[in-house]
């Protein structure tokens, strides 16, 4: 595909107009100012249209789509336990599935190339992601809470399956992360086994790190460390991590996730939604620590809107660290593509440059909301609207392109989701009748 | 017209499916569970659609969209004097009727129906808003800072004038309203003139109060008393007032508020992108002030996108006050409607009721954002998009559907800010040399 005259944002965050790309197969061939001889197919007239590199969600579990709006307004314990537990015991794979597919739609749709993804029933992550054609880090997150076993030692060595099975499907669209859900759900020994399988397998991590003031406190009252220091010692930072969240973080924190190259994925709309306080922003990329941006769940969000996650990213660390300088429009759509892509080992995805992967996205930049034009990017972030994006091409494919999915069935999707939710919520209901009686 | 077989939000903001509502002239005639006899004209096809009040913006200064995204990333003082200021000096009236035309066409494509509205040369925005069908209460910010004298207390007069003219215009859609700019703009003769001149001609007050850290403490040191305080022995509340921002209010300024019966519009997204603060919204609620949502300039924001600025009213009082069952997604939409519509006097507007104004929206809920549905408010607060909205109506017009303006030339309008915009930079770019020069 060309796109003619298209006005794009490059490799370094500039603005350029007039732009001709030429896509090849999976990558992008060409960037220049001149109509190229080389003949790429189909074209596309760029006038009025904004060409970018598209967005990684770098902290998410998909298939809770599902408990998009179930069970708000309650406090963090009662939410968990009355409502995300119970539900969540009750998923089978084809939930998981549908849910997913429903993640990728919706994500598709506001311009997410790809999600770092943590969950469990992974193989139908894997199964639903492959198909809608996006790419994902798909990590199965282990467990060893007494109480709530979802995740058992023994799931833990079916992980190497999980590793030979899915780990480059969909022509290398899926990667297979190891992940640790977090320091207070699982032991030092499980931590350390898992941090040395992953550095052995060559894998990624992902864990959640010091989201709330509770877990963290506790953890140093535990171990006498913060989470980041007790996650280091168990070796979890000797593979390349995305570490989510780390709102608490304090002191050495800082130097330890500078020293091991450790991504911070900050998910700005569930941390202020849950009330968990925000991530020092700042302080971070004054440090020189990458930082990514992601949606976290749709049960704490509730949307994969990415580029309302991005002004978010934005102005939360302005109000909350007191510096309206704080977090400029090119440092938030650096994290939201590079920093993302670079967290999952995707170098070659993120950029706008010759040679990388063709995830590009196409926003239209027309409408009242984008005017005046007096610095394009800034407009982007804060004043662009998340359905602004009229088409999602991921290593070359157009995923969707001016409302309509090339994928992805998406009546057939809402359906089986529909179906799923109402077949667990009569469960759950059921099981009160039975408690009851 | 009709609306067939639609769900809708009714003014108890209940979601009820499978609605007949009728449209007759510039008002709600009929909802009903069953078809009506009544010819309403054009039928309008409900299925997979969400009927509702329109949104009203609270606080607004809408010719400030030809400052979007112009000096960003500036501490608030370097940015007003070496920016805002110096642009706003240029400003023409034919500036302000485009960008209040430009306002108006997004404003209308995001839902809003009507703007509580502060700036100058404020019979332009009169013609703008007329001419774009959309209701305003208008108002003319009275200022006498020495140094800068945008407003003098002569325009201050001829506010009467401006009364007489254009009060009820646009059949009634234009209101016109008082309006202190801010304590800290003014000297307390000319508050108290101003509030005996509102109160004696019957208008409702728009003003600026507690809205930065510094700007309150001032007001303690300079007068003894909080700008809450010192506004109410001037007399300002003794007419039916708006009062934005109120980030800073303290102690009795709740009681004050309440006694008084003052609307406070919460700016959150302004406020968090200048590092202004929080507004305490959980406290007014609890205290049964009404509460309204205002998006403040585009200068600040950068947008019109009222259904971000309702999920982020919810989730910025969430984590400044600890607490996420703070600001439920009813509490949001009734601040977002009704909360607005009282505030600027039109109580037979704001809600989804049976001889109220036919000031209404639709939605697209068939989006994958939107589903599954456990609570339709939930996914409404949450998880909905600014542009799901499909049509905007005011007084039983369409103004806005499926991506057309039925009142604004868009193409035209566009042109014409970025004709004033580039007018404006050329005559500061100038201006900078002959200084240097």
């Amino acid at each position: 595909m060309l796109f003619k005259n298209i006005t794009i944002i490059d490799e370094k965050i500039q603005v350029k107009e007039n732009i001709y790309v030429g896509v090849e197969g999976d990558t992008i061939d060409y960037i220049g100012e001149t109509e190229p001889e080389k003949d790429y197919g189909q074209q596309y007239d760029g006038k009025g249209r904004l060409l970018m590199a598209g967005f990684v969600n770098a902290h998410a579990h998909s298939p809770m789509t599902l408990l998009r709006g179930y069970g708000e307004n309650m406090a963090l314990q009662d939410w968990l336990n009355k409502k995300i537990f119970p539900f969540e015991a009750r998923l089978q794979g084809e939930d998981v599935y549908w849910g997913t597919l429903l993640a990728m739609a919706e994500s598709i749709r506001y311009g997410i190339v790809s999600t770092t993804d943590m969950y469990y029933l992974t193989e139908n992550m894997v199964n639903a992601v492959v198909e809608s054609g996006a790419k994902a880090n798909i990590s199965r997150a282990i467990t060893n809470m007494t109480g709530r076993d979802l995740f058992t030692m023994e799931e833990f060595y079916e992980e190497k399956n999980a590793v030979e099975l899915f780990d480059g499907a969909g022509d290398g669209r899926i990667k297979i992360d190891a992940s640790l859900h977090a320091e207070y759900t699982s032991d030092p020994d499980t931590a350390m086994k898992l941090a040395q399988y992953a550095k052995q397998a060559g894998l990624n991590m992902h864990v959640h790190v010091s989201e709330t003031a509770f877990e963290h406190e506790e953890c140093k009252r535990k171990y006498g460390m913060t989470p980041v220091a007790y996650l280091n010692s168990r070796g979890i930072f000797d593979t390349p991590t995305t570490a989510a969240h780390c709102v608490w973080i304090e002191g050495e924190d800082f130097d330890i996730l500078k020293e091991k190259g450790v991504t911070v994925a900050s998910n700005p709309i569930s941390n202020m939604k849950l009330s968990s306080g925000v991530c020092n922003v700042p302080k971070l990329l004054e440090q020189g620590i990458n930082v990514a941006i992601g949606t976290d769940s749709v049960a704490s969000n509730n949307s994969l809107d990415f580029i309302e996650e991005i002004k978010t990213f934005a102005i939360a660390s302005k109000e909350k660290y007191k510096d309206p300088t704080a977090v400029t429009p090119v440092q938030a759509i650096y994290a939201a593509t590079f920093g993302g892509a670079r967290s999952q080992g995707r170098w070659d995805c993120g950029k706008l440059e010759t040679g990388c992967k063709a995830d590009l996205i196409v926003l239209d930049i027309t409408g009242p909301n984008m005017h005046p034009v007096h610095d394009l990017i800034t407009n982007l972030v804060y004043s662009a609207c998340g359905k602004d994006v009229v088409m999602t091409m991921v290593d070359g494919k157009i995923l969707y392109q001016d409302g309509e999915y090339k994928t992805i069935d998406i009546e057939k999707v809402i359906y089986n989701v529909e179906r799923s939710t109402a077949r667990i919520l009569k469960e759950l209901d059921s099981n009160e009748l039975v408690t009851r009686g």
